[in-house]
């Protein structure tokens, strides 16, 4: 993949610089002290879920690849860092050529996760595999947070489609990601036309409150709405008076009317009244969408309304109260010399106030019930029990530098929803609560 | 300003995608009806602060210029939307001419705000002001929201310098754009390889627990950074046992030791244990460096501490609890038809469950009391009352299409200091409370 197929709006001549200055430094000490050309294992993994949370989700990892793939020193960066003197010749004639040439495994995209998931593997050598810190820990936090929240929000949606509307409540290439990110956690499209070129996510959205204040009267905007985009489209009837606006939206578009969309005041109230109201005027097929700072508890609170699809913002590019997922980019493993057959050490920080990790390299595997219902998380660093072989989570997504994980989004989205139905069902609660899964050191 | 000098490792081709499909759609409808090329006023403001802010930081200006600047529809984008029909052909054809050509105002990069106040005001025809909605909101409300959090912690650091260090937290192009608003807001440097390029900003960071972990013992690492960084740079020491790697510091790098940094545990018993060790050890002019989960309360309560920096990620980069600033882009008044004589009439949606606009193009102004502190928010769309005219808080930044207000980002980070310090004494306490001034619309 070439960095021109990244794709509009953005190009990404490079990913390198999405890096913590800290890493090149590092780097610097270790190849001068020699020890950078050990083997090294780093995990991506969080402590804990956000608080009361029953399950993470993972997203990404897509995003993950594509930016390990475009991880490169240009002309333009290795002479920024040497302006600034952030590391010495020696480093950056080494960076010149860095390419990562290790393997990565981790959780597939769409997968869940729990406290200790090794969500991410990166193996190399040391130099290459800690340069990577900072973007991926960035991809993961971002995209997993949001698909979390999206995750909730179906739930509470049942059958019903939720459109992604937040872009205009998070940075424009967060929004890009968030859309991604939603659609993976079951969101079923964008109002980003930027996530719709990127990545081919449905594209929705008619009109605002702007549109009808623009014209001289509520009719007249209607009309200019019908008229240009059919009578299927959604006409937005809380701009001066509801009750008035449907009546003059059958009027103007007829019993085929697409939908309306109902954008302030008491949802459940106006659902009830408005539907009641269309198919007193015989628009029994016009369906009514709903838009207002809604989250998975306002949602689940419209599930006996007459409501057909939720429009959602601010709560989700936000992830609902949790907007990033605390995943840290650990080394647990490092070989005893720069022997490539130097046997590895599983190694932790000391604990100090929480900041608990566990040495060696990690499988992970997910153990099921007699009903094949999810039981437990169990990781360990040893062989794998022969129960669990077939039940392990983490995917082989880069072979000696080469990207062979990539898939279709529809892959990950489907995932999700498998995922998500094997777990024990209070995992769906929107309850606060522990993780529906322990997760055990084996 | 070409889109290259726009910078590495982003360079934006055009921002248009950045848009919700729903401004495209409306523009379609109103190139039909003819209401497109009334001249019209939008707004962006916010109708409160988050829950228990005193004060509001306008940040993102900048950026919003060059998204301005680079909104074009090239060839790519018009096939994209053309392919998925977003909009029919007259409509493609007139955006494939479009460039913003009105006019923008507003409240220059680092002054407060508060409810009600008009941050932006962008005139033009509907259709080429209409389009912006998205791309200034998503810059305002997240660039924004991260300088009021930074604005907090520089409050509660006193004059101790701030370190920005969230990029892992939150979305790979959101962190550079976080450290630019941090910086805005009152910190002094950032971890972020990719702010210090795109804007200058100062970098830091040495070293990582990994570090220590990849050597065979805590003295090899030291020895390693030392050899490698000097003598001034900050050794980590809280990997295994913090006492003891402060004595091998110490041992290593001499008294001219740069700094310590600790990462976990109780910061604040340790940095007074550090301290008297250090000095202890001769080492007076070491400074200590602390960065574990800090957010404005935590650095608060190291006020007495004998800590020289601070390093703050998650809570800076998620706003502190608030990620986003619920800005919202509002048409308030529009011509009555497309004569571009016609006059400007004020318009507003009804007022539905709270959310309220006021109709007109406003000003806005900041009425000091006699010792010259703030004790209002004026805000108001007839003419400007004789003792504000000096006061009033819109700048003018885009004339004709023209960017005339681009400004070097320690201006905004100069007018902030001097914003704040304008407002009354209770604007800097931490607890929650109302807006520290009130909104009066003349």
């Amino acid at each position: 993949m070439s960095t021109a197929d990244l794709g509009l709006p953005v190009d990404v001549p490079s990913t390198a610089l999405f890096t913590d200055r800290y890493e090149l430094t590092m780097l610097q000490a270790a190849l001068k002290s020699g020890a950078a050309h050990r083997r090294s294992v780093f995990e991506a993994f969080t402590r804990r879920l956000p608080e009361g949370r029953r399950y993470g989700v993972v997203a990404g990892t897509g995003r993950v690849l594509d930016a390990v793939e475009n991880f490169r020193f240009d002309t333009p960066v290795l002479d920024y860092l040497e302006r600034e003197g952030v590391v010495d010749a020696e480093t950056l004639e080494w960076l010149a050529g860095y390419r990562f040439r290790g393997d990565i495994w981790g959780y597939p995209e769409g997968e869940v996760y729990f406290p200790g998931s090794p969500i991410l593997r990166v193996e190399g050598t040391f130099a290459e595999a800690v340069l990577l810190e900072t973007v991926v820990l960035s991809i993961l936090n971002h995209d997993s947070a949001i698909a979390a929240a999206a995750s909730r929000m179906a739930v509470a949606a049942g059958g019903r489609p939720l459109m992604e509307m937040g872009a205009r409540r998070t940075h424009e290439l967060a929004a890009v990601a968030a859309s991604r990110a939603a659609y993976i956690g079951g969101f079923a499209s964008s109002s980003n036309l930027a996530a719709g070129f990127r990545y081919g996510l449905p594209t929705i959205g008619t009109s605002a409150h702007a549109f009808t204040l623009l014209h001289d009267t509520e009719r007249d905007a209607f009309t200019a709405q019908v008229e240009s985009l059919g009578r299927t489209t959604t006409l937005l009837v809380d701009t001066y008076d509801v009750a008035a606006a449907v009546r003059t939206a059958v009027d103007v578009a007829g019993t085929d009317l697409g939908a309306v969309r109902i954008d302030s005041g008491d949802l459940l109230l106006l659902a009830h009244r408005v539907r009641q109201q269309l198919d007193d005027l015989g628009a029994k097929d016009t369906r009514i969408v709903v838009t207002s700072d809604l989250d998975e508890y306002a949602i689940a609170s419209l599930a006996a309304a007459p409501v057909d699809a939720y429009g959602v913002g601010t709560s989700l590019v936000t992830g609902s109260g949790h907007p990033t997922c605390a995943m840290v980019y650990k080394l647990v493993a490092r070989a005893t010399s720069d022997d490539p057959r130097a046997p590895l050490l599983p190694v932790a920080k000391k604990s100090l106030g929480g900041k608990t990790s566990i040495g060696g390299r990690k499988w992970a595997a997910r153990r099921l019930d007699e009903d094949g219902i999810a039981e437990a998380e169990v990781i360990g660093s040893g062989p794998v029990p022969p129960d669990l072989t077939d039940h392990q989570l983490l995917a082989h997504l880069v072979h000696n530098g080469e990207i062979i994980g990539r898939e279709p989004l529809d892959t990950a989205r489907t995932r999700h929803l498998t995922a998500r139905a094997g777990l024990p069902l209070s995992a769906t609660q929107l309850s606060r609560g522990e993780p529906v899964l322990p997760t055990e050191f084996a």
